[in-house]
């Protein structure tokens, strides 16, 4: 397997085009709490995240996501999280509730990806993300992005990267109609 | 927070695709006028930028954009321009009067941007960029690029990006009507 | 002529968008069986393949693919073969029974590319790949990707991304009708 | 201005997307001839040309686009010449008859460029190349790529990069329709 560090999985995100500038986020959950990647920062920059406790107060310099990464946390035994902002699957969250892939990796690995509704950083929002991933390790923020939950940072990348090629096919196919 | 470098915002832009070839250019504000990217520079080149005064004669080597990035020094308090040719937020340059993103990134970091018009180098469009930056930290000129404003050029590279990404996703939608 | 590594080649893949993430894998003809790249590891890793044989049980470890890549050795002469997941010859996959390239590259290289069906990693697909790769070098197994079979690495690498090229330039001309 | 080596060129040329896996070829005026890539090699490889005569036989590893630069070179006071296969481009041509770019680069550098016909490596097409390049810097070969001519790489380079960006908004433009 290669080098799993976030800031690997950063330039990947980038490289795929799954991420642009500093969007998207990443977290890995610790004793109490989780460590998430600080605001603004890049996804490929060295990994100096910050922690933010499941109860207390939250660092000022914590990703403006937080929010939804704790109640993931809190209502799961997923152990990473990974929000990026792939474009084809933004796109496709403002025409259709819920992603249904055409393509065999799609069908395999996110047969049925939610669109869920709230705004970034919201209570509502984490509340929909984690209703949503309890059908699907992935789901798609409306208009947003995609928050892919699993046992580690590679497999929640994986999973976004599926998503992305899943939507791509599908607004290809879509824009013949 | 990253490398704020020219260069490596300038390999950032050329990897997003919102430039290519040696287009565009970038400048920063000094004592008495700005420092701007040479005429026919790469963006990912060595940062060695000539100096323009707000007054005086121009050098012949200054980047041919020189007068949109002097009028909006002198009409604002802006420190760093960025001018980048984002192919999707140029074609729907040729739709549209103004830019309303649908995604979230957007509609909080660009939430109406203005397309204004005049031919590149051109005492029109200095005075339309401006214009248009009273209301929004970055324009797009009518079929030639963004003008992106902010108090650093990692700043400016972000707002260029996002716009990017919202006119990429705004025209996926509309190639479906 | 580069370095035709395996590893090289992965890097090329990922960079011209023909695969994503840890998708696809590729082999290489051995004495009685082949050498495949391991389950769920990237194309541009370190090359450390695992040996299938003809006859006899299979690893663990080899990729879910292999299946179709014994099928091809057992029934050409082919030397290389080369899986990967090129998003517009997918898209195009589910809309045709065959790519006829309209651009000279795809005409010269791969002038009638069959689409094949079958589950992923199945004998229906194995069948139906080897039957196809009797009339071209390169199929597209629909909704699924691309399988090219060689004489090495490097030509079924550039048969891949002349499918791609060409589906990319049909797909750009459907979408106006 | 950055280093001009052609390898250097053949890198931007596959970070853009200007040319795929082994396709394209450059060359550049010698003493009674010209130095052309040699057929199948890397437009990022080392650059290591062979040498063609305007008169006597042709090396076998030549390119085998040699006859279309030979031509340019006999015909023309050009220095350097490019061959890419840019996609939308490409597609484009498959539609038009000309180019006629709405941007403003394209408008600047390129505006009006003539799609041109024949076979690759033909003599028609280089006597349609040729023909082309006495009103353009730059042709493009319908369903096949483009033809640039300069004082030098760098420069044929940049015309390619314009054709492929003002080609890519036109498709964009159009697909609306």
């Amino acid at each position: 397997m290669p080098n799993q560090k976030p800031e690997w999985i950063g330039r990947r995100l980038l490289q795929e085009g799954l991420v642009r500038a500093n969007f998207g986020n990443m977290s890995l959950r610790a004793d109490g709490g989780f460590h998430i990647k600080r605001r603004g920062e890049f996804m490929d920059a060295a990994w100096e995240p910050v922690f933010v406790p499941f109860d207390g107060p939250v660092p000022e310099c914590a990703s403006t996501e937080y929010p939804v990464h704790r109640d993931i946390y809190m209502n799961s035994t997923f152990d990473a999280i990974l929000h990026a902002h792939p474009p084809h699957a933004i796109a496709l969250s403002l025409l259709e509730w819920e992603l249904l892939p055409l393509d065999s990796e799609g069908r395999l690995l996110a047969p049925r990806v939610p669109v869920v509704e709230g705004e970034p950083g919201s209570v509502e929002l984490a509340g929909s993300v984690v209703r949503g991933l309890s059908s699907s390790p992935v789901v798609i923020a409306r208009g947003h992005g995609t928050f892919a939950a699993a046992s580690d940072l590679l497999q929640a990348y994986i999973l976004t990267s599926v998503v992305e090629h899943s939507s791509q096919i599908l607004l290809m196919l879509l824009r013949r109609g």
